[in-house]
């Protein structure tokens, strides 16, 4: 049997809920697909902290790198605690750390509103009744995010603070053809995000995607502005399949979207790099004023993992059966608190992961 | 009598048509506040460029320069001619170049959904029909928009593109300043937006908003990520006041929180130098496409011209005025094809504007 090597990062607040939900359904495949996954817990965030004064550490990083894939939780502090050392800065330490580390430069964040949920979108009925299926495509390396220089200078009245946006050809080529590959295998289109008109890295990204984009003559290509696709997206989410987006705009527009779900505790993420390696991560975040109580959705933490063994294991079909499973027990009409509508009963954490590991 | 010079600049699509009516209104002011508003026209746009081959032609510089405010319409081609030369560039040229012309630093940006056009947000109706009234503030001559070095380097694949967003300490205060004050008379409510989480620029954005916001005791401040911000935005509206925010996250989020009031020809914009000079413009654009068909909403043009009486002629009363007219007409159920629901029978643009005239 091929065993695979699975660093396992629960982290803080419902991180560890949700994860052990997505280890029953990992075991699940392990039995149905005759592999073995070897799963390493590591410590991130506010819980690394407390052992090693770090929300990254380095045996951290270490075992992330014995390993073919990262199944990340979450990490983040109660709201109240923000700017206590060990809460101050460790999302950014946590994820900027890892997503360097490990080039981790491809970022893809689904967002789909299955019909069947459409109450909890804060969108007006008759527009979220159609459902819509956005697959946000993120560069997560470079941008403004890392662009050197960066400082400050000056003193007083003149004190300046400075970042820089910048985008080589060759990050830019990369991220486009993971958005052209995918959409190839979804409806075919890809709105690229840009601010061709004012920024001068725009303007070179719109020229390397279209030059990307000739390389696949199938695939509707359509830049938008960021400004405008902010607008698009809540008029009419059903136009958009796949969004290309830079670090800094798929940042906002990939929140937006995940929002206009109504469901971010169903959104799962990956990030990878080139040689397959990659992170997957629920999108929903630490939700420390509901953990422990076992109502979080570890949909997310459940899908996340669907998302690694499709991206990083090369096991397509485990991954769609997880998929479905999430669907059918969702037709059943079984719901997580955050889900429910004014009729339902909700499950717990547990319930709802035997639930999927069942209909697996 | 005080006599005032207004620039007119009504460019292209339906700005001359709104426009016109807001003059209307404009001459009502005039006869009932005993001022003198001289008018003078001025090219500018895809209008200009046949007589100057410019979108900001030097003369119309120079009427801009003689006059107290500028009141613009909109400026933009139709779609299918994007790229030829008459209409290519012609927002960036006409608006970045009025902006950096006249130091327009202060962007203001009211996104009001009124709870009798609830129907036309794309919000859940529920969300919807408690209305909402955001302002945002927005920085418009600085950050990634002209921070200086932009450019390109390199060739090949290691060709690259680069912007820089700075802000120093002076226009972060002014621009802090204006939402501040501004809020002591709306809901006392401040919310910036930053992304202090990771860029450097933004720590500073935070920094110099709270030295602020620490003059304004009776205001509330509360920062933001933006990334947040456009998920608040969505899902609960209401919670925002006044929304500050630099020029690209602004340009963003403004653009969000119109979209959601689903009439973006009743909203109207200011920006406006330190001096008070300024220039009034409605937030829809040049909407070729229903161009000259004199059903266009002129709102948005009039409540314009209500905030240039208020920011730069320092006419409060009339500012107000004009704005219990428009609420007047609305409420009397008067509608233009826009904002009409399927039973009113819309009223051209020329009737909008005599009815609120009328009724000013
Ligand atoms: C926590 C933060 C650094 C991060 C980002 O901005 O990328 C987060 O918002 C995200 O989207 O993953
Ligand atoms: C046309 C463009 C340059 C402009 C901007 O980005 O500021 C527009 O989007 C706006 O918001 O006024």
């Amino acid at each position: 049997t091929k065993t695979y090597q699975i660093a396992v990062l629960p982290g803080d607040g419902i991180g560890p809920e949700v994860m052990a939900e997505a280890l029953k359904v990992l075991k699940a495949v392990s039995r149905k697909e005759n592999v073995a996954f070897r799963t390493q817990e590591a410590l991130v965030g506010g819980a690394a902290w407390d052992h090693y004064h770090s929300h990254l550490p380095e045996e951290t990083l270490t075992i992330c790198r014995e390993s073919d894939a990262i199944l990340f939780g979450s990490v983040g502090g109660p709201v109240r605690e923000q700017n206590t050392p060990k809460w101050q800065g460790v999302e950014v330490h946590s994820l900027l750390g890892l997503r360097k580390a490990f080039g981790l430069f491809a970022n893809l964040r689904p967002a789909r509103l299955f019909p069947a949920l459409a109450f909890a979108s804060p969108l007006r009925q008759d527009v979220a009744r159609e459902g819509f299926d956005i697959l946000v495509v993120r560069e997560l390396t470079g941008g403004i995010y890392f662009g050197q220089p960066k400082g400050r200078t000056g003193t007083g009245e003149e004190e300046k603070a400075f970042d820089t946006m910048v985008y080589s050809r060759c990050e830019i080529r990369r991220i486009a053809q993971v958005a052209f590959e995918i959409a190839r295998k979804r409806r075919q289109k890809v709105t690229s995000i840009d601010k061709a008109n004012v920024l001068t890295t725009m303007v070179f990204w719109r020229q390397v995607v279209e030059e990307v984009a000739a390389d696949y003559p199938d695939v509707t290509y359509e830049p938008m502005y960021v400004d405008n696709a902010a607008m698009q997206m809540v008029k009419n989410p059903q136009q958009f399949d796949v969004l290309l987006c830079g670090n800094m705009f798929g940042d906002i527009l990939s929140d937006e979207a995940a929002m206009l779900t109504g469901s971010l505790g169903m959104l799962p993420s990956a990030s990878f790099a080139g040689s397959g390696f990659g992170m997957y991560e629920p999108g929903g975040g630490s939700a420390q004023d509901i953990a422990g109580q076992h109502i979080a959705n570890p949909i997310a933490q459940i899908l996340s993992t669907a998302m690694m063994l499709r991206y990083s294991l090369n096991m397509e079909k485990p991954a769609r059966d997880i998929e479905k499973a999430v669907e059918k027990v969702l037709a059943e009409g079984h719901r997580t608190a955050d889900i429910a509508g004014r009729e339902d009963t909700p499950v717990s954490t547990g319930t709802m992961g035997d639930l999927i590991t069942t209909a697996y």
